[in-house]
C-alpha cells in the first residue's frame, strides 16, 4: 500500500444515527478510492455521552472519575465499531480499534487525561493490510492499563495526536460548520470563511470562542507541526486549513471576530497585595482541572486590591467551592460572582505591530451603547467583556468597523 | 484483609435498571460487612446487548464478528462501572474492571470465544486494598489484544474461571430464579428445589433444559473443582450449591424431569453407510460454533441410513447452509427440517445402576398419549422428542410417575 496517510475526524453530529454514520463511510470510501490511506477518529453518536452521564448520576451525584472514565469511553467504541461495519458493507476493508488498541498513552488524570504517548504500531500494521483503521476518539489508556478520557476537545486532540505520531500528511477535523469564519456566521450573515489561518490566530480564535475547535487541539497541532484542515462532514464546500505557513507575517490587520457566552466571573474582593496570594489561588483551581481564563488585578488600593478572573459557567459552582475557602483564610471581605457577561474579541497576527486598533475597538462599542466590563489583551487579540444580551449588536459593529465584510 | 474470596455473578434482568444495581449494590455491601472479600461478574443491564445488536443490524446484514464483540463488550463495561459507582455512593470502596484489566485471556474465536486463562494479579492488589472488585463478565481479550466475547453463557463462565483463578471458596449466580428445580416450576406448580446437586446431574439438568444455567460454566466448575451456588437476586431463599460431594453415589432415583423447547430437527435421508461420513457433516458444523446434540443414526439398510441431529433453531438456518451442500456431495437424497418438537429428559446419577427406568418413561408418556418421536440417553439422562404441544404434559405426568412431587 502506498499513498499519503491522512487522520480524519468526525464528531458526534456527524456520526448522530445509522444514515449519518453510512454517509460518512460513502465519505471515507471516496477518499480511499483517490489514492489516501486513512486513519478515522470518531467521536460518540450524538448524545451518547451525556446519556451515560445521566445514568452515572442515577447511581451518584459525584460518579468516581476513573470508573465515569471507562463508563464513558464506550461511547466512542459503540460508534467506531458501527462505521468499519458500515465501510464493510461498502465493500472496504476496515478495523475499529479501542483508544488502548490505537496505542494512545496518557497520564492518570481521569476526565481530562493529556496524551503523553502515541504508538502506532498496531495502526500502521492495519494500514499496511489495505484497511481503514476507525480510533475511538476521546479516550485512551494509562500505564496501569485503566480506560481515561481526555476531556474537552478530547476526540480532536486524539485526531492531531494520532497525525503526529503517524507522520502523516494532515489531520482534518469534519464538523457542522464548513470552516473557520472572521465572525460567527449566525450572527453576522456577511462573515467570510478564510481558506487558511495560523496556528496561532486559531488559537486565539478558539480561546475566544469560536466552538469550532478546542483550542488544546490547535495548540498540539502548533507544538507537532501537524497542518489541520477543518471543513463540514455535510456538504463538499471548501475548509479552512489551520498551518503555520508564511502568509501569517503578512497580516496586518484585525482578522476576526470572536464571541464566547459560556462566561462566569469571579471577583474577590479586598484581596492584600502581598507576594504568593494569587498562587494560594490559582494552583488549586488549576489542580481542579478548572480552566481559569482573563485575569485581572487592579491597581492597590492601601495594600488591597480586587481580583477578577472567568471560568467556563459550567465550572462556576466548583471554582466558587474552592475560591471561597481561601478568600476566608486571606482575610478577603467578599466573593461575588455573575453569569451575565460574554467575552466579544478581536483577533489578528498584525494588531501588535500596528497602533489604534484598541482605540478604534473601544469607539465601535460606546458608540453602539455597549458598556465594557473588562479588558484584556494578548499578542494578537484585544477582549472585552460586556452585557450577554448585547453581543450580537456589539459582533456585527465590529465586523463593520474592522472592514470584514471583503474577507 | 482477611475473609475468604467468593465470586458473585449477577444477570441482565438483576442489573435491569438504575434501582435493581443499587439493590445489587445493597446485597453486595451486607456481604462484605459479613466478613467475604467479593469479586462480582455482571451481565450487562436488560436488553442492551439486543440493542447493540440491532445497531450493528442498521449498518450491515453480518457484523464482521470482531467488531461485534467490541462493539456488544461495552454493554458488560457500563453496568459494571454504574455498580461500581452504587457502591461508592454506598460508602464501599469499588473498581470495575473490564475483562482485559481483570485478566480474562481467550481465543480469537470472536462471538464464543474460549477463555484460555485467567491472570488474577491485578484483582488481587484490588482485593487486597479493600475493594470490591466489579468484572464485566462475557468478555475477554486475545494474545493480540482484541477484544472478544464468550458468547452463551458467558458472563456465567466468566464467574467460574475467575473463582477457579482466584482459589475462591465458590461462585455465586444470582439470577431471576431461586435455584434448582427437579421440574420448571412454571409447568409443575409442586416442583421441588434442590439444596444441592452434582455437576454431572447440573450437566444433565442445563444441557436439556433447565435455563438456569449454561452447561459451559457448569463444566468448567466441575473441571476445575468450583462450587457453583445458584439461587435469585430478588430474595433471600436459600438456593442451590452444584458441587462434587459425595452425596450423588448414593442417590438411586430419578433427580429431576428437566425440557426443552428451543430444538429445531434435521434429518438427513440416505446417508452412505461408509466411514467418515459423520465427520464430513459435523466438523464443519463444529467448526462454525453450531452446538449439535442429540445424534442419532438408525440402522443401515442396503448400505444407506438416515442421520438425525438437533440444534438450537436460531441456528437452524445456518446449520441447514452447511449441512445441504455435504448432502448433495455425499448424494443423500433429501434434507428435512422441523421445528415442532421438544425434548422431554428424566436425569438423575442413579439410573444406570438401576433397571427400569426407561420402561416407565416411556410407559408414562404412552399412558398420557404422547408420541414418542426419538430417543437419547446418557448415563444419567433419558431424553424423548415429542411434540412440542404436549411438553407441559409430559413433563407433569413424568414428575408424578417419578414421585418428585415429595422432593
Amino acid at each position: 500500500m502506498s499513498g499519503r496517510v491522512v487522520v480524519q475526524k468526525y464528531g458526534g453530529t456527524s456520526v448522530g444515527d445509522a444514515e449519518r454514520i453510512k454517509h460518512v463511510a460513502e465519505r471515507i470510501v471516496a477518499r480511499v478510492q483517490a489514492g489516501d490511506r486513512l486513519v478515522v477518529v470518531v467521536s460518540a453518536m450524538g448524545e451518547t455521552t451525556d446519556e451515560l452521564i445521566a445514568l452515572a448520576q442515577q447511581m451518584t451525584d459525584e460518579p468516581e472519575a476513573r470508573e465515569l472514565d471507562l463508563l464513558l469511553s464506550t461511547g466512542e467504541i459503540v460508534s467506531s465499531t458501527l462505521l468499519a461495519m458500515a465501510l464493510k458493507h461498502a465493500g472496504q476493508p476496515a478495523v475499529a480499534l479501542s483508544g488502548a488498541q490505537a496505542g494512545i498513552g496518557t497520564d492518570r488524570r481521569y476526565g481530562r487525561a493529556r496524551i503523553l504517548s502515541v504508538d502506532p504500531k498496531r495502526i500502521r500494521q492495519e494500514l499496511d493490510t489495505g484497511r481503514v483503521v476507525i480510533v475511538a476518539g476521546f479516550q485512551g489508556i494509562t500505564e496501569e492499563e485503566d480506560t481515561t478520557t481526555l476531556g474537552r476537545g478530547g476526540s480532536d486532540t486524539t485526531a492531531v495526536a494520532l497525525a503526529a505520531g503517524l507522520g502523516a500528511e494532515r489531520a482534518e477535523i469534519y464538523t457542522d460548520v464548513e470552516g473557520i469564519y472572521n465572525a460567527d456566521p449566525r450572527l453576522v450573515p456577511e462573515a467570510q470563511k478564510f481558506s487558511e489561518v495560523s496556528y496561532e490566530e486559531m488559537l486565539e480564535l478558539a480561546s475566544y470562542g469560536a466552538k469550532v475547535m478546542h483550542p488544546r487541539a490547535v495548540e498540539l497541532g502548533a507544538v507537532q507541526g501537524v497542518p489541520i484542515y477543518v471543513a463540514s462532514s455535510f456538504s463538499e464546500a471548501p475548509g479552512t486549513l489551520i498551518h503555520g505557513g508564511p502568509f501569517m507575517e503578512q497580516r496586518n490587520k484585525v482578522l476576526a471576530i470572536a464571541q464566547d457566552t459560556d462566561v462566569a466571573r469571579i471577583t474577590i474582593r479586598g484581596v492584600p497585595d502581598r507576594p504568593g496570594i494569587a498562587a494560594h489561588l490559582f494552583e488549586p483551581l488549576g489542580e481542579s482541572g478548572i480552566s481559569v481564563d482573563t485575569i485581572v488585578q487592579n491597581a492597590s488600593v492601601e495594600r488591597l486590591t480586587d481580583l477578577t478572573f472567568t471560568v467556563s459557567r459550567s465550572e462556576l459552582n466548583r471554582a466558587l467551592d474552592i475560591v471561597k475557602p481561601v478568600a476566608l483564610e486571606i482575610e478577603a471581605p467578599s466573593v461575588l460572582a455573575d453569569t451575565h457577561l460574554a467575552k466579544v474579541s478581536i483577533v489578528g497576527a498584525g494588531m501588535t505591530s500596528t497602533a489604534g486598533y484598541a482605540g478604534r475597538m473601544f469607539r465601535t462599542l460606546f458608540e453602539a451603547g455597549i458598556n465594557i466590563e473588562l479588558i484584556t489583551t494578548s499578542e494578537i487579540r484585544i477582549t472585552c467583556l460586556i452585557d450577554e444580551k448585547q453581543v450580537r449588536e456589539a459582533v456585527r459593529a465590529l465586523h463593520k468597523a474592522f472592514e470584514l465584510e471583503e474577507g
